[in-house]
């Protein structure tokens, strides 16, 4: 199989001239007589338009084939290759992307790896972002935890803007939550993965995933973007990595965020972190804080979920969204809140309650529909406040909205 | 000193308000009275807004301050605070990035380092590219080289999509094209830099680059935006990498191409590459076949040369735009072609003597000036072809104007 990229083209442009372009100069580029003896290399190594299609908004898609001896099976020289010099040459978006099975890394835990660690097979997971997200000790750090682990957690994670910083050292900030960690695992029967977040140039960010392994960390935090998908592939291969790898978005806007340049999210967070060896990928939900769409939220998640790999919708996460996110996602999904759990009227233990509640509730209609039993409100649709008891989901709510 | 970031908001955006959430999400977020006992640290940590600048055309300049005690010293961590989330919030472009001079790392070798090694002091460096891209063998490479070697090329690279394939494995390439190497530097008397490509999962980028080091590599190429600015780091830091590190700027479109999204191409290939480490960073000039605004390119420019790193305008180089690259550089620059040498219509060989001579007018015509002298034609204007004598100049002139 090739690889086939998409391409989209907006008006103006014409995309039959600029597939053909993509398809040369981004192989073989031009020759001449002088190297008539290799012209069957050259029609080897050649990309080819495959089809354009024009959209009923006056864009087009062009869709172009690349064959798989140019690249080495990672995502660095593919974007090389798909996008390099060509992302410089005018408006076109990269819109989909489909690569051969086997290519690039498979997650080492990925859904199932992960439920396996936790113990947890039947429902979503949730997992919560230390807040504020700078200026707290180690020890703040420990204290928070401790808060939240009593109420079942399945996996919290450093702020993405905190790396290895003076006020609170990476590996600090591990050692310290280790106890409570361990003291969780022993009240809950199950463990609580703290991905921290490892940082740094590429061969200290390497060393130091190893180091916060050896010294108990159970899970890793990595902004791929703005570290790099080899640094993500280095660490997704290295049997050493005996932890998952939760993959953040960080910088995925200036790739993505633009009408008719870069990529789509759904290439860029779902296939090509799917291929790149992620076991779970952060991204904005389309109701949440962010402005997202569902369509590519859909890619996103499809693209992950094909290759095992655990989708984590975020930003503006909170028990509210609850029923939409089950609709969504089924109960492979990780819930991950910052605010909507820290934030809690009741503390952050409680704002984890909330959360299991929410999952309690949906889980109840979902049986009642099964059942055929007429149920007032329908799975899927947002919570009645009033069939709600006072408790931690009820206080979400009347916070943040049903 | 602190980080100041330049973000520019299109028409329609509140840029005060969008700047107060970058200036506080970016670093601390929000806290309640409960981490009361920590606000001094949260305010040692928290951004600033230093000004919000309306311009002529509606869009808006707002400069935000962070400390550097939230970042690393790194480009990934910088990247991370000052666009990671935020990104995906919607329009915005970082226009420009000021940090302080310690920030980050100096190239090891740069202007200067690169000059001492060829040792060629008082002009501008001749450049070419290995072409076709793809198909050809080691030894075609070699055979290459030959043709351009013996007309005292200063610099040539690999293709940026040629990676480590099996039709030309990069260790072999390299092997094969040594020999040449030393002939050519037997006869001109100074070395001819070979900018090897340097590809794989960032681990096996770093040994690679060691061993092509090893078996006789005199320069490195990477695709920085494709594999992270990481690995750039990780390269430039090391003092076991003792050549020169050519950066590619293969993917910067996607990051820099959009009107109000990512990055201005002067903050990623300027400000961002010089204080990565790399000692000489491509990018299209804008008399090239890439658009490319005049603007953009002083800004990578004055940023790398700032820091004494080697600007190399490329992308439709040819021998005509010799007068005005002269005028928009001095001699502090590498001219980089690769169709306007490979394809020379007397080949590549005449290729390089065609821009050897380009510079050899101009010098003249800068030696005319000088003593006041009348000249027909001044310095930066482009040739008068009726002046030029026939010979390789002549010829590359008629193929590719003037």
């Amino acid at each position: 199989m090739k690889i086939e990229v998409d391409y989209r083209f907006p008006v103006g442009i014409d995309p039959e001239r600029q597939a053909k372009v993509i398809a040369l100069g981004q192989t073989v580029g031009t020759w001449d007589a002088s190297f008539a003896h290799r012209e069957a290399s050259f029609h080897k190594h050649q990309g080819e338009v495959a089809q354009v299609e024009r959209q009923d908004d006056g864009t087009a898609i062009a869709t172009v084939r690349f064959p798989t001896i140019n690249v080495e099976g990672d995502i660095a020289s593919l974007l090389t290759m798909i996008f390099g010099k060509y992302s410089m040459a005018g408006p076109a978006k990269v819109v989909d992307v489909r690569l051969p099975e086997d290519y690039g890394q498979r997650a080492k835990f990925g859904i199932s790896g992960v439920r396996s660690r936790l113990g947890v097979l039947d429902r979503p997971l949730v997992m919560a972002i230390f807040k504020p997200a700078l200026g707290l000790s180690a020890a703040d750090h420990a204290q928070i935890l401790g808060e939240v682990a009593g109420a079942g957690l399945d996996v919290i994670k450093d702020d993405e803007i905190l790396g290895n910083l003076e006020s609170a050292p990476t590996l600090e900030r591990l050692r310290a939550c280790l106890p409570v960690l361990d003291a969780a695992q022993q009240r809950t029967g199950k463990p609580l993965l703290y991905a921290v977040n490892v940082t740094g140039r590429a061969d200290q960010l390497l060393a130091q995933a190893k180091r916060l392994i050896e010294a108990g960390a159970n899970a890793l935090l990595l902004n791929v973007l703005t570290y790099g998908f080899s640094v993500l592939e280095a660490l997704a291969q290295d049997p050493e990595i005996t932890v998952p790898i939760f993959a953040h978005p960080a910088l995925a806007g200036a790739l993505c965020g633009a009408p008719d340049h870069g990529f789509s999210y759904g290439v860029l967070l779902g296939t090509l972190m799917a291929h790149a060896g992620a076991d779970a990928v952060l991204y904005p939900a389309h109701y949440g804080s962010l402005p997202f769409s569902a369509a590519e939220e859909r890619h996103i998640r499809d693209a992950l979920r094909d290759r095992n790999v655990f989708p984590v919708p975020s930003a503006g996460i909170h028990p509210g969204i609850v029923p939409k996110a089950i609709a969504d996602y089924g109960i492979d999904v990780i819930l991950n809140a910052g605010t909507g759990i820290m934030d809690h009227p009741d503390g952050a233990a409680a704002g984890v309650q909330a959360f299991f509640e929410a999952l309690n509730v949906e889980a109840q209609k979902a049986k009642a529909q099964n059942a055929n039993a007429q149920s007032q409100t329908q799975p899927g649709q947002p919570f009645d406040l009033d069939q709600i008891p006072p408790g931690p989901l009820r206080r979400a709510l009347e916070k943040w909205g049903t």
